[in-house]
């Protein structure tokens, strides 16, 4: 239906106003188009799905007024090109992993996830109701990039190991794939941490170039096949305790738009950031069966391990602290949450979830 | 501004059109108008709070042309009254703690929390990526609703006792404010349950006319004042592992929307349940100190007390099974969740939170 054809039938002006709330109006009238970068391929469907569920939501929202196309890794920019994208207006918006960007800034990596962090639930809460998205906010204008929270995985598997980890000293020479500011923290462990995309992992793996790798965790890391080359998976990564995902909004372009459209981005963004939690904690269960009905041996970190690893990551922050005034300004108040957090989170929350994971059902 | 002068001062039709993004327009435009009843009082700004949040996000996502009014309990109709108002159409929605309505049918305490049941990230994946809400909606279909997960508290704790709970023997006689599936639980160990409402316990428990009581967390729990009149605060409650909210809309109400409207009513939705425990989670640290800070004693709960009450549990639920078929086959799929999300949590979440729990932060 063409503009002059609908306003023709529907009875002069009055039937315009009426009638505009219905979607067909809507959809002759998708006024705002937007493409989003993701840093993920298509394959990995809890990740790059976020950015579809969330481009779905504003469509549904605007009643197909607003609509964004979804772009896979690569297709408009590379994965780690997507802050440029956004600061350079290729794009209007994409959707990261914003550790990804440690070397531009550490203080990315609060956005996501940092050694020892706070978990999904925390992290959630420090972003809507504690001074989270605040500071981000404050920090990502450096950027032109405005945020918001849009996924979590969960807490990760501290990842495939050729042979077992069981002292310190198994770990030092250890060509590990494992970057960022965990790369930091094993890199004074004595691990030699090695950068390698994820499509290339199995094969390094399999030729043992490298004699450990983390990637996500059971949903995921089954679709990569690593267990047929590494048999022992640790848990859990003390690096990612509950990852965030993050949607990168243009400043110049979201301020071009009316507070409903700002809205819609806000409230579509946050349907997919509970729906991706929600997907990996729906189909984590299964694919960890598979994985030890193929023979993998789950082991639990030892915790001299932890220990030594949380002493050096505390190093770390005290250096970040002394060298980066963003971080520090960041850190300081996640630090702070993450304390607080913790204290109230060992009573009722550990209390319960003992005892459920521990009872026969 | 009114409807003709602003026709007038658009340059025709096109210039409406092009125009109709504007929160202006819409704002003219506030073509439905709808009445939630809440369950709740306002002083629990938590829980009557996630009603609030979700209207004005309704707002928001809408440019003022779909407005709800919140209504506290009382105001329209009883707290209890509501899923009797949403049917026969004295509101259009509601926003309530389903199992309150455990009397009409257990089957509503699914939708809530059940004794042992999921935590706050189980339960929402059930209901967003597993079955649960497209099984809760066949149920709640024969009450003229159309359900919305909008909310959880997290693990509640599990109360106020005025003399310390060591063994089994000190549950024989205990008159305990609790209900529903818990009360019938505990009246299988010996309790004596006692409704009561919220604003009366403090007083129940100051004059002695009950031994116990339970309410939410430390947040909610703070503000009514019960450490003064019994100072053992036990935790967890074996029976709220992470209750729910739910919005009710009528489904005649529903039907009439757009497409449009329609995802505006389950993204907000989908925004306050995220925000209400993000809250809980925000704020019930500070209120625990301040509790500790004022003398009360945490304790946990006996092992051998959870183990009688998941014994009894289980009976009730065999019993149920037998009895009721909406109660069987929505919880033969919860149960189903129950054991392979606890199979998964019991590695990497276990694991990391029991870590950051134990170390020194």
């Amino acid at each position: 239906m063409d503009r002059r054809k609908f306003i023709a039938g529907t009875g002069g002006v009055a039937g315009i106003l009426a009638a505009s709330t219905a979607p067909a109006v809507h959809a002759q009238n998708a006024n705002i188009r937007w493409r989003l970068a993701s840093s993920f391929p298509k394959a990995l469907d809890t990740l790059y799905g976020a950015a579809e569920t969330f481009a779905k939501k504003v469509s549904e929202l605007s009643g197909g007024r607003f609509v964004i196309s979804t772009h896979a890794a690569g297709e408009l920019m590379p994965a780690f090109g997507i802050v440029d994208g956004v600061q350079q207006g290729a794009v209007e918006c994409a959707h990261t992993a914003p550790y990804y960007f440690y070397g531009k800034d550490p203080t990315f990596s609060i956005d996501c996830s940092v050694p020892f962090g706070l978990n999904a639930r925390q992290m959630t809460s420090w972003m809507y109701e504690g001074n989270g998205l605040k500071l981000l906010r404050e920090f990502y204008s450096n950027y032109g990039i405005v945020n918001f929270p849009c996924g979590n995985t969960g807490v990760q598997m501290g990842g495939w190991y050729r042979k077992e980890i069981k002292t310190l000293d198994d770990l030092k020479g250890l060509k590990m794939r494992i970057s960022n500011l965990a790369g930091e923290v094993m890199t004074r462990m004595g691990v030699v941490p090695q950068s390698i995309p994820g499509g290339e992992i199995y094969q390094a793996l399999e030729k043992g170039t490298i004699d450990a790798a983390e990637w996500v965790g059971p949903y995921d890391d089954l679709k990569l096949g690593f267990y047929k080359v590494a048999k022992n998976y640790y848990f859990p990564a003390w690096w990612e305790g509950g990852p965030q995902l993050s949607l990168y909004v243009s400043s110049k372009a979201y301020n071009e738009l009316s507070s409903e459209n700002k809205a819609i981005i806000e409230c579509a963004a946050a349907y997919a950031h509970t729906d991706m939690l929600a997907k990996y904690d729906a189909r984590n269960p299964a694919a960890l069966k598979e994985l030890v009905a193929n023979g993998v041996k789950l082991n639990r970190i030892p915790k001299p391990l932890m220990d030594e690893a949380f002493k050096h990551t505390e190093a770390v922050y005290a250096e970040l602290n002394a060298k980066n005034p963003q971080w520090r300004k960041v850190f300081a108040d996640y630090n702070n949450f993450r304390r607080e957090s913790n204290q109230w989170f060992r009573f009722a929350e550990s209390a319960y979830d003992s005892y459920m994971q521990g009872v026969k059902l």
